[in-house]
């Protein structure tokens, strides 16, 4: 009998009432005070994490997932009865195993989907807002490692991400090499590159300067910063995707019967490309917080893992036991493939990049990753009789 | 004895005082009440335009140079003591050579470098605002055509421009084939794109975002909207470059002794790229008009030669008797090659597609137009007795 014939679906209200953690449900920690890179001290962060699977007697079958921008923790459904974002890729039977392997990921710190970000509140009861501290990838990775610590997790059989979850991946294993066996680093890089930290800008001046912004302490207000976060969206969508894949599936067609020159002012109908960013744009805004899209897209610009060390091949050089696979979309062009060819020949047992042949861009990351299966089965998620699980 | 050692350098007010056109000085055509291809009516619409050298006796050596999104009339020095934007393509001696020919550049309808745009008053002495029309690329050329005619310009010996400034070239030749014998279309397209049109807007969204915008009427205000021209800008300019360029240039250095990553706050130090496209932004928002850049945008988001034609091949056929080259920048990430591909194949007389070699971009165009010069030489600016200026 499969796993998930058993299975039981949880809303969030039923799960929270649990005193066992189903998979894929949230959960928190409490990692206590933390100090960031860059100085600040908050009294307490909460992580907000979900597992699926179960972890071995000797605790060598866990893999964390690192989650993008705007991605959680909710990588595959589990027992809940929300969709994962990397269903196809995550789950019993699937590339990443969760009849094998007990799986972890955890919300970044700055953002809003369970870990202590600028919407969460202060001893005093009032939401951090402005003061919330900047935030690096090195921070995400140290506050995971307390969460490794609680869980019993020495060393993870694997870290794995995609763009932003790739650098976490990846400066998982510089920051602690000792506790990473595979990395696996998917449409990322070693250091965020002079065009990336371009757009970011476009996107945090963006949010900056809608007046509901307010300075980053909205949260008492009636209106949101929504106008600001979506052009930053608007921005970020295009570099996830293709021209071509844009010109393919949209062209300059109309949205349904909208006139985009028609009328003689400037109310004009909409192409269906502009719709379609509306879309995506609106579709953020309900579900992500513009503090966090700032704090979170500001980590990213200071992604570098030579920070701390003398160059990025010192950086690397310490991953000469970690056994690093390197991947990316063939057609991505905001993390482009030269980015992680470079990556690749840097480290110190240099490997050849995998590629996730796609016409769509930078997100074939999360739409084509189920492309890697046959590498990762190969170099990472062999058949190792000390990874199995012992229930299962 | 050359031209240039007899030339006299006015400035703007002296050249405003005289009688008659020095090279390259600002002059204004009243055309008249005209009805925008949407449909509104304006009852009086200035062109701003410069000219250089002398139009021969049958009228045959005219060449119009248009301008792209945020350029203007002033291509070349001339006798005025600004340098041109494409200073070493037009001039005498140059590819353009200006001995030879009769250059005309007008300013297009919409801008606010001369003529007619939203900072423009109406009878009553209000400037338009948001009450200027939806403008399209054929208003642009049939305003042009009324210039001509003011000209005494039965036909064009050459219609040139890249970027903006070629879909209008193009659209001339589409509008008026007989008055066009030869087109070059440099870096650009029959149509934007689908990612053109995403691009663009983001970037009108950012200046509508902009609490200075006051809809569009902020003229009589204290302050305009610098801040979301300024976005606009940013996103622009980043796909006017390469990656490859602005890693090359910038990478991740710090701006100066800024430090991008130590403040714990988010008032951090910038990058060198940040400062570059602060910069870029500032020096476009102390010369240009978020409403022109607005109107001007959308302009351009509406280019396609096929609007009223069947198709674009339609559009296209009735360019077989202008003689058309089609130029485009190799690693141009915005207009793409192959949207100049495109356009040539479709060509009644296909023809192969010049490049200009450049690693930095879409901005080749204006960098590098001088690699075109062999290719004009040849195929445009052919040395035929009849294109002899009779002055000169």
């Amino acid at each position: 009998m499969s796993v998930e014939t058993n299975v039981v679906l949880y809303d969030a209200e039923t799960a929270a009432a649990l005193d066992y953690a189903p998979d894929g449900i949230l959960q928190h920690l409490k990692t206590g005070s933390y100090t960031f890179e860059t100085g600040a001290t908050l009294p307490e962060i909460v992580l907000g994490y979900e597992t699926w699977g179960t972890l071995n007697a000797d605790a060598s079958n866990a893999v964390l997932i690192a989650h993008a921008l705007t991605g959680d923790s909710h990588v595959a459904r589990g027992a809940s009865t929300e969709p994962g974002w990397w269903d196809g890729f995550v789950g019993p039977g699937k590339t990443v195993d969760t009849d094998k392997y007990f799986v972890v990921a955890a919300n970044m710190v700055g953002g809003c989907s369970g870990s202590t970000g600028p919407a969460s509140l202060d001893p005093d009861g009032v939401p951090w807002g402005s003061r919330f501290p900047f935030t690096t990838i090195k921070d995400s990775v140290r506050l995971e490692a307390r969460l490794a610590d609680e869980l019993g997790i020495a060393a993870w059989h694997t870290v794995l991400g995609g763009s932003m979850g790739g650098a976490r991946a990846l400066e998982w294993a510089v920051e602690f090499p000792e506790r990473v066996r595979n990395c696996v680093v998917v449409a990322a890089s070693a250091e965020s590159s002079a065009e990336q930290i371009a757009f970011a800008q476009a996107q945090t001046a963006a949010i900056k300067l809608d007046p509901e912004f307010a300075g980053g302490d909205y949260y008492a207000n009636e209106l949101i910063p929504s106008a600001g976060l979506g052009i930053a969206r608007r921005i970020a969508h295009i570099t996830y995707r293709t021209a071509t894949e844009l010109d393919v599936r949209f062209g300059r067609m109309p949205q349904g019967d909208e006139l985009p020159v028609s009328s003689p002012g400037l109310d004009r109908g909409r192409y269906q490309v502009e719709s379609y960013l509306d879309h995506q744009a609106s579709k953020l805004v309900g579900r992500f917080d513009a503090n966090s899209y700032l704090v979170l897209t500001e980590a990213l610009m200071s992604h570098d893992i030579a920070r701390g060390h003398e160059s990025i091949e010192a950086a690397l050089a310490r991953l000469a036991e970690v056994n690093v696979l390197v991947a990316a979309v063939d057609s991505d062009r905001l993390y482009w493939p030269e980015q992680s060819e470079r990556l690749a020949a840097l480290l110190p047992n240099p490997c050849k990049v995998q590629y996730i042949t796609s016409p769509i861009g930078h997100d074939g990351f999360l739409t084509d990753i189920e492309q890697l299966g046959d590498a990762l089965g190969e170099r990472v998620f062999v058949r190792e009789p000390d990874i199995q699980a012992d229930a299962g």
